[in-house]
């Protein structure tokens, strides 16, 4: 199959994609023109960026019969894309669980190929039902309807709204919505209901950014082995997301996770980079084994639709990424993620996108519903509290989208922090008792499990 | 003064240098030698390592008549003993604010000179008073007595000592002091009371450690500019401190924090570099000025025993070095921070560290006391651990020592996260009211102030 959408890609690419940034960059000009701002902090750009890297996109590929045109990037363009994707993350307030990795294949061309109905009614129906009105106008949506940029960020926007929502329905709260822009072009929908009945802090994030690469940047990639060229020395990009965590109050009610993002950057002869991400994945404060079957068999369900090897080798990417390197474990018992999926095409890979983006509700919500009214002891409100410290530790410590908001200037802090819990602890030699379920969960994190 | 020092000191130094790590070093190889596990991580090492470097050391140098011996590596040392230093933080555990900026002047020729009799008493007396037998065997303590090493061994274990007494009699517990071992050589003492009756975590940690610098750290440091030669390509290198972290759990008390370390490496030629750092720094949830006044100028009277600039320049190094910079805020209201400080002579600037350590307590146990019995509301409360989660993105996102021990794998983890508050909040979009009392805390860590 893929294969043959590769074909079908190759005839449209090249006018395509200048159309997709063409008008979006333009009107950022139009409200003041790009700034200088894209350059990656040299202490993150020089950081190694150590990648801990899933040999899927080879594998995928291969597997699905792809041509090498993106493999053959694979392997040179690791810092340069990092450091790309850096400078993207900044902006990309919800980008919080961001590993930019090896692939960000240039692919000279690849057209959107419209594999299912996605949208029922028009840009404006669509919009009435989500949180806020969207970043981008809705008029320019309309125009630009079918390109990719439009069509992912109605899928953020939907994601939003009906993760937002069965939150809500089950809560009984509201969420606080505070749309923000950024001076540089784009901005985002912050959603986010503390203190409620059932969710001690919830946050659901959209964001949807554009602007260019300095030079700076550029050169910061060349220093790494790779030619990007822009115009004018110059490289235009836009990149969206949508990003939540969920903290609960019941320590029987796992935290949940997921973020799916897309990014695009346009060299100088108008052939483009892009590139999707995305990830679902569980903290739970204890093991509930049915919870865990549910939670991965459903995303094993999304992946399977779309790719024999997605969800194993995305689950075994969940694991490495959310690893607590210092204190040998994982934060969770994960899920998925992956990273600069750029194949088998632009139209499959959004289509598994979109898959996993309207799988969140159904992983997560039956989970919660189950625990609702589990009753608990101090003893396990308090192991909630310590879990909830290593939460705090991998998101500070580790997170590459974390990292590098703080590090921006002009990032939205509260939204890069909304991911922190609203109350955590930290034990001094905090060790549960053998046999206990403090130590059960513990070495499920030791020792991550296949759970489906 | 200095320069009569200076003169004094050139006579003996080489062959002290010798003594002072010679036998340390043949004990180590006695017990299963030395590893070579003091690489410091290649992401840490080319991560910039951005200094806020003050001027301090060489206009005190030049202040104190000094010769320009020690200023010539002033410049050209930075990444290098940056990333000596960063080797040593890693076994350090209590190295929580450790920033090893440009100095590391190679002096080849340094002697201790006794300026006062600072050990009332044998060493193995002044042991009995200690939180736990020291790290270094005391037999090898008797031998070298006289030696910097040894001298400064014994003042931190009296700070740790002299602190947890005074907070123990304050708060009616008890510290638990873990004596570890690093397979490596050394290790250290942790005393840790927690969720007692006036402090909700207080943790003073000790370690002394000691090995080799691999060929491969020093091949990082030849790549910044500076060659260190050791013998077989190995440097031997031992390092100390005392470090603390005081969280109460009344609002109106502070936290506080200090460390007092040493450093010592000797090249091929036998000639040593050495350096001391350290510092006191306070954070209020509320302001008092009293209590500012009090902190600072406790502090302002121990440096003006030494240096008319220590005061002025080593705050002004604190308020940066403690700066939250994705929050635009300091952690706290500061107090004194310097590193790297190796003029006018080693016997001078360990005067200075005394001076420093001693002051721990008169700075701080009078604030304490004064607020004991303080009432408090929920929302103060609310405050102080609003409070606490800056402090834990401040120790989690910039201490240098916090985030070099995190990524260097055999650390003493609880060791190094020990200054994490036992609890934490993060409220989204969190903003005091104008006129409010948080309001003006937040002032003064927006704007810091000269509070003496």
């Amino acid at each position: 199959m893929a294969s043959i959408v590769l074909l079908t890609a190759k005839q449209t690419a090249q006018t395509r994609a200048k159309r997709c940034l063409g008008p979006r960059l333009k009107g950022l000009a139009d409200t003041g023109g790009p700034s200088g701002t894209f350059l990656p902090g040299k202490e993150w750009l020089s950081s190694g960026f150590s990648l801990r890297f899933m040999s899927h996109g080879a594998s995928g590929r291969s597997a699905a019969g792809a041509t090498s045109t993106g493999a053959l990037a694979f392997s040179g363009a690791a810092a340069v894309t990092a450091a790309v994707a850096a400078a993207v993350v900044g902006f990309l307030a919800n980008s919080n669980h961001f590993q930019r990795a090896e692939m960000a294949t240039k692919i000279p061309g690849h057209a959107k190929k419209k594999t299912e109905k996605e949208d029922e009614g028009s840009i404006a129906e669509r919009c009435r039902g989500f949180m806020s009105v969207p970043v981008t106008d809705i008029s320019v949506l309309e125009r630009r309807k079918d390109e990719m940029s439009t069509r992912m960020e109605m899928l953020i926007m939907e994601t939003q709204a009906d993760f937002c929502k069965a939150l809500e329905k089950v809560d009984g709260g509201t969420f606080k919505v505070d749309k923000w822009e950024r001076k540089e072009g784009g901005g985002g929908i912050s959603c986010v209901m503390q203190d409620g009945k059932v969710f001690e802090k919830a946050g659901v994030n959209v964001s949807v950014v554009s602007g260019y690469l300095t030079e700076e940047a550029a050169k910061q990639m060349r220093s790494r082995g790779k030619v990007l060229k822009g115009k004018d020395g110059k490289l235009p990009f836009c990149a969206m997301g949508v990003s939540s965590v969920i903290h609960p109050k019941n320590p029987h009610i796992p935290t949940v996770h997921f973020n799916y993002r897309y990014f695009e950057i346009e060299e100088e002869d108008g052939s483009k980079q892009w590139w999707f991400g995305g990830g679902t994945d569980l903290t739970p404060v204890y093991i509930d084994k049915e919870d865990a079957f549910h939670f991965h068999n459903t995303l094993k369900e999304a992946c399977d639709k779309h790719h024999p090897k997605y969800y194993a080798d995305f689950k075994k990417w969940c694991d490495r990424y959310f690893y607590v390197r210092h204190r040998g474990e994982t934060r969770g018992i994960g899920g998925i993620f992956f990273d600069d999926l750029d194949a088998p095409d632009r139209e499959e890979v959004f289509d598994f996108v979109k898959s996993c983006a309207r799988t969140v509700v159904p992983c997560y919500l039956p989970i919660v519903k189950k625990h609702l009214n589990d009753s608990f002891t101090q003893e396990e409100k308090d192991w909630q509290q310590v879990r909830r410290g290593r939460y705090v530790e991998f998101n500070l410590v580790y997170d590459r989208g974390v990292k590098f908001g703080l590090a921006t200037p002009g990032s939205r802090i509260e939204s890069i922090l909304m991911s922190l819990p609203l109350t955590a602890r930290w034990e001094y030699m905090h060790e549960p008792a053998k046999g206990s379920r403090e130590a059960e969960m513990l070495e499920a994190l030791r020792n991550p499990k296949e759970w489906v």
